[in-house]
């Protein structure tokens, strides 16, 4: 969904506390409406919202009671710099996806690209809950328990070089901003150039990369190059970085 | 600042284009005012309220003129899902910080461990919009440009590596959660069994782990031995993973 919808919906105090709820354990609305402090109907309304925003669903019960769910898996991320306000939200990627190959990351992790499958005879014992599990069981218990332990480690290790990265991106944009935009008003210079870093060389390539007009690119464009940062090529209409 | 408070503040759609109008350029109430088509008294509002949330500053200019711009680097991820509603939210981590020695992920960038400095005759040229930039400096921008560049890829890969993270620890949560815990109503094993995984041993470990009573941690634990899941050693009072 998107995440200006989906911040409308988590600014809400009400709503946060429904949702954590609801990943400790499914609830019937007077569970909520006890825990929250809040009225049934002030409650079904929250539900509603978060139903139709597809991040809560209903089932009901063997008595007919109607309890609630989280259904969806998503991620909200959003940077804000005084260069950027950014936002982003996204299904989890698929487990199977081969996240070894990508260029600048290597995940060192065991588990990368073997799923462990659950042994044939679990099915039937886990019903009944004081019947103890097999061995097979209990070492896949254990394996998953390993793997879940690691993902969080990597899950904050991950936290940690975004939060990098991002302290990182605003060091070079003030270094180039500094270089390239002395009273600040045109912060998108930062941006044309990263571009032209990137291979785009005509104002096409560049006003599509970076989403803005063709005109406000070509006139930025034109004072870098008054000022030595940029070169045209006249001869196909390619910009190149003069450094 | 706290993930609750920042969602309080971005779940609001015209603060959001206050923030997006700020990224590109410091901007006075009435330029504010006019953009987002929205009353001065109503933009003031909001302006006072992501000031006082830190996210925005104001300075006085020449003309007295009082403008607005983002003061703040934040990053707030939000993760949802049917065991699971995390927010965080944190400042970005030091550039100089040595994130090439995490235990899981490896980052393969050439500007790891080398800052770019300004070239020593930068400071007097810039200040004059139509005065060429040295070689030096455009060299510095060049490479300034292709890092830029560079921490984008790198931003993306670490995204996509998050959510294929969010996606795994689903899955071995789904499976986990139907080995010990077949009618949903008791997630908190899978967190507990995840906290043995990582070394905790005593019930008191572990509920500190995983934030939880010692109570509550203490009867799961009970339950999941009487099933085989988990061994208590009676002589030092430790909990093991029986797999």
């Amino acid at each position: 969904m998107d995440s200006a919808a989906l911040l409308d919906i988590l600014g809400n105090e009400n709503r946060r506390r429904i949702l954590r709820l609801l990943s400790h354990k499914p609830c019937y609305v007077t569970e909520i409406s006890d825990y929250l402090g809040v009225s049934p109907k002030a409650v079904i309304d929250h539900l509603r919202k978060l139903e139709e925003a597809g991040l809560v669903e209903s089932r009901t019960d063997d008595q007919r009671r109607k309890y609630f769910n989280i259904s969806r898996n998503l991620r909200l991320e959003v940077d804000v710099s005084p260069y950027e306000f950014g936002m982003k939200s996204a299904y989890p990627a698929s487990p199977n996806l081969d996240v070894s190959s990508c260029q600048y990351l290597s995940l060192n992790v065991q588990y990368l690209n073997e799923r462990v499958e659950p042994a044939d005879d679990a099915e039937d014992d886990i019903e009944h809950d004081v019947e103890r599990i097999s061995d097979s069981e209990a070492s896949e218990v254990a394996e998953l328990a390993a793997e879940l332990n690691c993902l969080e480690d990597l899950k904050s290790e991950l936290s940690l070089a975004q939060r990098w990265v991002h302290g990182r991106m605003t060091s070079v944009l003030d270094s180039l901003s500094e270089a390239v935009d002395g009273d600040g008003e045109n912060r998108i210079r930062a941006e044309i150039l990263a571009a032209l870093a990137a291979g785009a060389e005509t104002t096409v390539e560049i006003s599509r990369e970076i989403k803005a007009p063709e005109r406000i690119v070509e006139s930025h464009l034109k004072s870098m190059a008054e000022r030595g940062v940029v070169e045209r090529d006249r001869e196909n209409d390619e910009w190149t970085l003069t450094g």
